[in-house]
């Protein structure tokens, strides 16, 4: 690892007053991050493969001997190990690239902010290229294997098929996302609750054993987890549009070659658009103080949108007919479309800006809750929920009325193109999201080599604005899941063909077993949520005996130059459990609507899909939006009212608190949603004839 | 007020122990709750019946000028202010029976735990029978008017008119339990964080300003709140039936008149089946010591709902006709309609046994709360939301197979009858839900009046079983509360007659309309709740104040036989505060359905009582058993740990953010639910021509 410039660099001037020894100290720490990384996701993605196997195997019996389509169902198979292959390795490259720049980020901020927020921040945008081109590329190469080898009657059921493609995708991401969101919290919560309350040891202090495991968890958490989560959603919007594009509902469209290819030119042009966004950042306004960061980050959701918009419209104009052509249900000119993606795109951006205005302590909302800290922890609590609940609002107002104008103009194809509106700036959103675990790590490396504390302030505050654009990274996944799920709900009730009395497609809540289903629906987020807030109390307090078990079988390792406590063993403990405790709300999300849908019917898992779907989105905002409040008004609280104060304890409790709800729980519910709908839509040639399931069958 | 009996009096032994200086001051303090309380309500009911007579000018004018059938829209008006009176009559009268009981219990309790028992026990029975007395009286009345003046052909829209009945019930429900909801958290937050933690008082200690409307609170709140909710239920599932039973999807049972009386003859028999079974408590196995209260209590649970199935069948069988009729879309026979009211009564008993299994602290769940608290306020409210949403998984799967049972059997009727069938032993729930607040009463009557502390003993004893109950009560509440929404759901549904593009009657999912709604109604519950939650804050920070104030201005009231603290302020603080703060919340569930229905039309407004209903559930069901997970956590800590610890700290930060969320907002969302669907099926002869709402119109 090369971290020292030679002496005719020219970059050198930028490493003064970090001396040699430091330099490798920082190495050192970066090796062990990097590494406890590696080996936590060589693990999960080992079990995870096993797990892959044995489920394309079952793919393969349950599609293959239902259906007898076994052409059809090889393709499907074949997609989806494809989608689990991409994102596994989305993940892995994009951990890769954060931890081979956090310590970059450290050293070069150590000299000049400026130089430490562009490394940080292109760091992040490498990852969103690479992720959406890696996406891109595969499913075009899909689509083409399709287009050379099939009629287009047949391809219909051949596009069908690629959906497992997005099936793959989110699968890997359930896992990453579920498994690092545990392992990080338990890391982060096991390390504050025994080095900082118990010890009285500052954040990141290197004689903490838990502290590499909390900055490895960063990196497993925050950017393989994420990335895998948006690179799902992005293949599953794009899946989602060419099912709906090429069903029975839709004709006009699959027989024109440029309009297949319309999803993948609009996320492609995205590409561009984001390149040119960044110049903003980088370049056109770059980050000369503190106080230009967090405006600078947020800029780049408005200019991409702005940038973005006309950039739509040239796409509808020249891959889509001009004539008008009939897709979803609908009749649609090119220009409809537009309106469609533009809508979600608009409404990606207010999501993220409201998010911003509920989280940042910027605003009165935040500071009302920093506030009632001075009435201690209880009141904290009570209005940091409060504060959540209200959060929920603006957003749902938001993909409602894009529901509502997509559906309206084009029908289910109308949802799936907002859908790949709100994504088309995936890049710059994963840029983002990027930017703040890896400004995380920067810190912790600063502290963690015994940099002088002005690197400490200088990393602290690109950290500062990475906190606030993490819970915009949030609401733009769960909104874009959002409009993701109900395009795979259209695709789903496409392919199963749901009907009511006539033959009139309809998912009818006058119905007993699509009510029933609605309200369980509803209900599989809240027992979700429970058994990973659960999972990571149990995982924390795991860690939480190991550290003590270390301070005092080794005392030595807290005086100051002692020796190096062992990180390994919190790195293992955090590994197994998360790896553990992934496995029930992993099961609980893939057999739903297994068993909903062949015991139970079709008709009670569309309701089912639709409750998750309403009910899901609600949760998960609300909780992205409470952990984000209230870490910020501990921030808030440090700035300007002091730690060691009582108003601080009050705050720190409710930080803790949200830790698992914004990282865990919460961001995990978008997978809940994504999955529960994607594998209904693989499986739905097979639930064909399972209208009123097994359990009726058995009973007539 | 005559509680000193006279010498010759045979019960007078049971005196021994309390001198006349006391028997006194529990007079004196006894009338002061009970004054407050007076004052509280007829200040919040001269504030309703302002709005009640805004209200129904505005009912006539919107349904008489659309409809222009005057003679249904002045029954509807005269139906729903029979409603409103009836219901602000079982407040006040509950609430009397209450406040005078609560001295009673305490000085019986004072000679022997087996009689102050009974005065409570009792206490409550009363007032379970006036309220579905006096409910059905006057629907029966209702009935008998329209029964003698129409023929059968009109008596269908009249009927639906009887709907109006249930809406002002629940109108006035509505402000109950919000301004009684927001009252006593204000004052019991109030009294706690500056009597109990800033001056070291114990609680209910005289000295406390706040004292007195702390007590007010738990008659105001959960005796007359929960009473106009529960009674708001029963008019409203019994509504629903005559509706559903009277619509054109139902002929033969409209016709048949002892069907008409089937759900009025269902309660009235729960009334002999509760009378029977409060023997069981009273007489047949009397509380002989402490640890037979709260089994006693359960046992009444379980005997209803024994005794109350066989009757049910004899109900049905002689109510209804035999020969098969056609009810709700379906051809039923009678028996059908056993096992839907069957349904309903057995969920209804399966739901109040698991919320006990999740908020008493004999079970798992609350003692691994508990046992969270060793590692601070942070896990305990992790732990504590995990349980909480955990013990949302087994009712919801009750409801929704009640809902999939009855709906199969018969239709929307069968819902109906399933919501009166967990409402049927209403008189035996409502006293259970009684006791605890009268039990509560009488401790701290026993403590401000200066008994011997071995009286507190007991009278905490009789409390501490009520604390189960009232969770008991609620998960009740909210079980019926979505039955009977569903039913009304079903109601609306029919008199709009919402349907979708050919001429069936369907609620679309695959519609924009419909799901936008959906989304937004599932939105609703947290918004009500932030709302709700909030509300109590503010409250409770001007009580705060004013404590402060009273100790600042006047610290002799601090001393041991100082002179009185001045009550009557604390009551007004809390009242003002209960009544600005309820107006917010009322307006949001009053008018969500009006400008949904007439702007966006009947579909989204079908799609937003869905949504609101099955998000409200799981948040309702939450919240409560949250709350009183984290009160009997504390309760355990007391008892096995002691006061005064970190562990004990820890807990009682969980316990006050489980007040507003199992007092005010949880118990609110029932109210939500409800009277967002009655309120459009009684405007929903006004909407019939609002399809696509007024926006469509006006862009059309």
């Amino acid at each position: 690892m090369k971290v020292v410039p030679s002496e005719n660099d020219p970059q050198n001037h930028l490493l003064i007053g970090v001396n040699r020894d430091i330099r490798g100290k920082v190495a050192s720490m970066s090796a062990k991050i990097s590494k406890g990384a590696d080996a936590f996701l060589f693990r999960e993605y080992f079990y995870v493969g096993i797990f892959l196997v044995v489920f394309a195997i079952l793919l393969l019996v349950l599609l293959g001997l239902i259906t007898k389509d076994w052409t059809r169902t090889g393709f499907t198979v074949f997609s989806f190990l494809l989608g689990s292959v991409t994102s596994i390795l989305s993940g892995f490259v994009g951990m890769r690239i954060a931890t081979y720049s956090n310590s970059r980020t450290c050293i070069k901020a150590a000299s000049n902010l400026s130089e430490g927020f562009d490394v940080a921040f292109k760091a992040g945008m490498v990852m969103g290229f690479f992720l959406v081109s890696a996406g891109i590329i595969v499913l075009f190469m899909l689509i083409y294997i399709v287009k050379s080898n099939y009629s287009m009657d047949q391809a219909s059921t051949m596009f069908e098929a690629i959906a497992g493609y997005g099936l793959g995708g989110s699968t890997v991401a359930m896992f990453g996302r579920v498994g690092g969101g545990i392992y990080t919290k338990a890391a982060d919560v096991g390390a504050d609750l025994v080095g900082k309350v118990e010890k009285m040891m500052s954040e990141d202090d290197p004689r903490n054993p838990a502290t590499i495991a909390d900055n490895v968890g960063d990196n497993v958490g925050d950017i393989a987890g994420m990335g895998a989560d948006l690179f799902g959603s992005f293949a599953e919007s794009s899946c989602a549009a060419m099912v709906v594009a090429s069903s029975s509902d839709s004709i006009g469209l699959s027989a024109y070659w440029p309009a297949l290819l319309f999803p993948l030119a609009l996320s492609s042009s995205g590409i561009l658009v984001s390149l040119v966004t960044s110049f903003v950042a980088t370049h056109l306004m770059p980050v000369k103080n503190e106080t230009d960061i967090e405006p600078s980050l947020k800029r780049q959701i408005g200019v991409s949108t702005l940038l973005m918009t006309p950039v739509v419209f040239i796409i509808c104009y020249f891959f889509l007919p001009h004539d008008p052509f009939y897709i979803g249900g609908k009749t649609v000119k090119y220009w409809y479309i537009f309106f469609c993606v533009a809508c979600g795109l608009w409404s990606g951006m207010a999501i993220g800006y409201i998010t911003e205005y509920y989280t940042s302590h910027a605003w009165s909302p935040v500071r009302e809750v920093a506030d009632s800290c001075k009435t201690g922890a209880a009141t904290n609590i009570i209005f940091g929920m409060a504060l959540g609940f209200k959060s929920v609002i603006i957003p749902v107002f938001c993909i409602a009325l894009t529901i509502y104008v997509s559906y309206s103009l084009a029908g289910m194809y109308g949802i799936a193109v907002a859908a790949l509106g709100i994504l088309s700036t995936l890049p710059t959103s994963l840029a983002i999201d990027g930017y703040g675990p890896i400004c995380d790590n920067a810190g912790g490396i600063a502290e963690m080599s015994g940099m002088a504390p002005e690197v400490r302030v200088r990393t602290d505050a690109l950290d500062a604005a990475g906190n606030t654009t993490a819970a915009v990274g949030k609401g733009f996944a769960i909104g874009s899941a959002a409009l993701v799920s109900l395009a795979l709900f259209g695709a789903f009730v496409t392919i199963v063909k749901v009907k009511w009395p006539v033959d009139h497609q309809a998912v009818d809540l006058l119905q007993p077993f699509e009510f029933a289903g609605l309200l369980v629906g509803a209900m599989l987020p809240y027992w979700f949520s429970a058994m990973t807030m659960k999972s990571v109390g149990i995982a924390a307090k795991g860690m939480v005996e190991e550290v003590r078990r270390q301070f005092t079988e080794k005392p030595e390792i807290a005086h100051e130059n002692g020796p190096d406590p062992d990180y390994d063993r919190c790195i293992t403990i955090s590994t197994d459990h998360a790896l553990r405790e992934m496995v029930a709300p992993g099961a609980l999300v893939l057999l739903s609507p297994l068993i909903c849908g062949f015991f139970f019917g079709t008709h009670a898992l569309a309701g089912l899909l639709a409750g998750s779907l309403v009910s899901g989105v609600q949760i998960a905002i609300s909780s992205a939006n409470m952990g984000g409040a209230w870490d910020n008004a501990k921030k808030y609280i440090e700035a300007n009212v002091g730690k060691k104060t009582e108003m601080h304890k009050a705050a720190v409790i409710g930080d803790t608190v949200g830790d698992p709800l914004k990282d865990t729980s919460g961001p995990s519910l978008n997978i809940l949603i994504k999955l529960m709908a994607i594998i209904s839509v693989v499986l739905g040639p097979a639930l064909q004839d399972f209208d009123k399931g097994l359990l009726e069958k058995w009973f007539a």
